[in-house]
């Protein structure tokens, strides 16, 4: 039957999340729906299969470093739009911004884009509404992203099955970062606590839960990169002409370490933060309230924020978060008085993928089901 | 464009969420995908349009009774293969069994299938196998269900992207009745309280939220229904030869009430249960336990149960929940040690029919998207 003929994917990206989803697409059930023809890095792509050595997710580097070929995702591009089980799917697991920009061109060829990069969807609007414009329903190309926020988690297409049923979205609020939600996890709990926020950030960067330099998770940027992906989503948001860059974002650098020049310096510095962030502590604490950053989408205020917010002690943001989980409330006109509430790890290479791979599920659900 | 093609719909079973469903087919931008040709309750089915009316979810039931014929499904499906935009939707918005035994030959003659009724999947194992054999991947036709669990909250979705995506499900635990959510709610509270069960039972009743004998919902059997409809996702689970009725349920009419013959009798001899409640209400308080009624389908221990089950005071089930929310909790290899939790409304006819309209909305993109 023809639904059942595998959609051909070239994965560009190999870092964590490029290796998770290189280990999904391997694996059965996925390996019969999809064809890899090729994998790439930052600098070189290999086309597949290889006459003499199967892919594994753990023989492909010396094999790529030995048969690859200077990476140029316009001639990939080309490939897949010509495969004869064509039109197929680039996986864009880069964290670049020059991969991004090329979604429209690549749309416009009839190759569908999956991606857990947030840039194209959470930068300037021209590019968004470039995308948009060359994709469905105005186009046959798919772009599908539900990884871009929260991960594996089912968030941007509940917000799409609520707004396209005809739901009015009020509110969406929650913690988005999964680096952030540890850190305000273990810095700030309902039962108190004097852990100092330099011990818990040092903390958090030996575990691997932050960027290289802290200050990368601490600006709130990838939280207010959500945001916007998020309330371009809905309707009636607030138009975000610069992407993140129009979302006012709360930095939790504190001004006495503005002036860190270097990661270094930053880092043997920590500890001149930590009044300022006691003192955010026991403001909330006499209040009853526990402090967490969150994200904002308010349709009925206007307003996309991200910040420093906060909850009462039995709040599902002070109890029910753990470790690193992401929490998102959909306040809506149907959802009321209670939001729809999804919770869960939403960080890793892992669900990550599963973002990912569950797209390209959709993808080849809609490309090989129906022939009327 | 080819995609921008209404596709054909029928909707039997004008009841709460059917009317529900009528409401948002009829508004923008539901009406431009689809194109209703046809409503139905029990008796009576009308064609659409009628030459001199407009159907609206007001006006409808007048002008079925004046103009409906007779309802006779087999030629509604007749009508729906043969409609120039063929292959169309039949919903089952009624509560009927005789409805879902028709499901294998109405995919069969290629015609889709969306509903919230919740017998065809959780019935006999010959039944919902004759409906997948009938259905995608073994044919082009479709069959989506996912208001049978949850209403409009991500349930079923969530479960086929985890399986899906390859990664192993252990245990799936909620509380899956947003009757029996309120009754515990109110009756074992973390702070406590000595509210008598009959008291909550009769507000219960008087808020419309059971049904009109209380016993269809304190059976245990829509719980057992929607574990079935689970489990039978995941190919580890046991298999249920007899549906739900192979799922062990405890029944939550107590005893010394199994006798009451009629609705009546029960509902004047509630005060005689209390005893029974309190014991386990005292029980699990001096375990600084609450009670919840919960649904779980355990992969590890091979068991599916609805049953009683005492919770930690500080367990989501105990602080999170509130009103008739659900709440399930979804634990996998990749969601640990913390599972992925979805809560919300999981009952009323509006999220109900928000499952039904976001179910058809993936139907028309599966049927209307890519024409490679």
């Amino acid at each position: 039957m023809s639904f059942a003929r595998p959609v051909p994917v070239a994965l560009i990206g190999l870092g964590g999340v490029g290796r998770a989803v290189l280990a999904q697409l391997l694996s059965p059930p996925l390996a019969a729906r999809f064809n890899l023809v090729l994998i790439a890095n930052s600098r070189l792509s290999l086309s597949l299969p290889l006459p003499a050595a199967a892919i594994t997710p753990v023989n492909y580097l010396p094999i790529l470093e030995k048969h690859g070929v200077p990476l140029d995702v316009p001639s990939i591009v080309s490939v897949l739009s010509r495969h004869p089980d064509a039109p197929g799917i680039l996986i864009d697991a880069t964290g670049s911004d020059t991969v991004p920009s090329l979604y429209p061109q690549i749309l416009g060829m009839g190759v569908h884009v999956v991606t857990p990069n947030k840039k194209a969807f959470s930068g300037e609007e021209t590019l968004y509404r470039s995308i948009q414009d060359a994709s469905y329903p105005n186009a046959a190309a798919l772009v599908y992203g539900e990884s871009t926020v929260g991960a594996g988690l089912p968030i941007l297409s509940t917000l799409r099955d609520l707004v396209g049923t005809g739901d009015e979205v009020e509110k969406i609020e929650g913690v988005f970062s999964g680096t952030l939600s540890y850190i305000f996890n273990e810095y700030s709990k309902p039962e108190g606590g004097d852990v100092k926020f330099s011990q818990v950030i040092k903390i958090a960067k030996d575990l691997g839960y932050t960027e290289p330099d802290p200050r990368d998770d601490l600006s709130g940027t990838d939280v207010a990169r959500k945001l916007t992906i998020l309330a371009r989503l809905v309707p009636s948001s607030p138009s975000l002409p610069q992407g993140y860059a129009s979302v006012p974002t709360q930095s939790l650098v504190p001004p006495i370490l503005a002036d860190a020049q270097t990661k270094e310096d930053y880092l043997s510095r920590l500890g001149e933060g930590d009044a300022y962030f006691d003192q955010l502590r026991s403001e909330a604490a006499n209040e009853g309230m526990v402090v967490r950053y969150v994200g904002v989408v308010d349709l009925k205020e206007g307003k996309v924020e991200a910040k420093l917010g906060k909850y009462p002690k039995d709040h599902a943001f002070a109890t029910a978060l753990k470790g690193s989980d992401n929490i998102i409330s959909f306040h809506t006109k149907r959802y009321s008085p209670r939001p729809l509430v999804i919770q869960g790890s939403g960080a890793g290479a892992d669900v990550t993928a599963m973002g990912v791979t569950s797209d390209m599920i959709k993808i080849h659900e809609r490309l090989r089901t129906v022939r009327p």
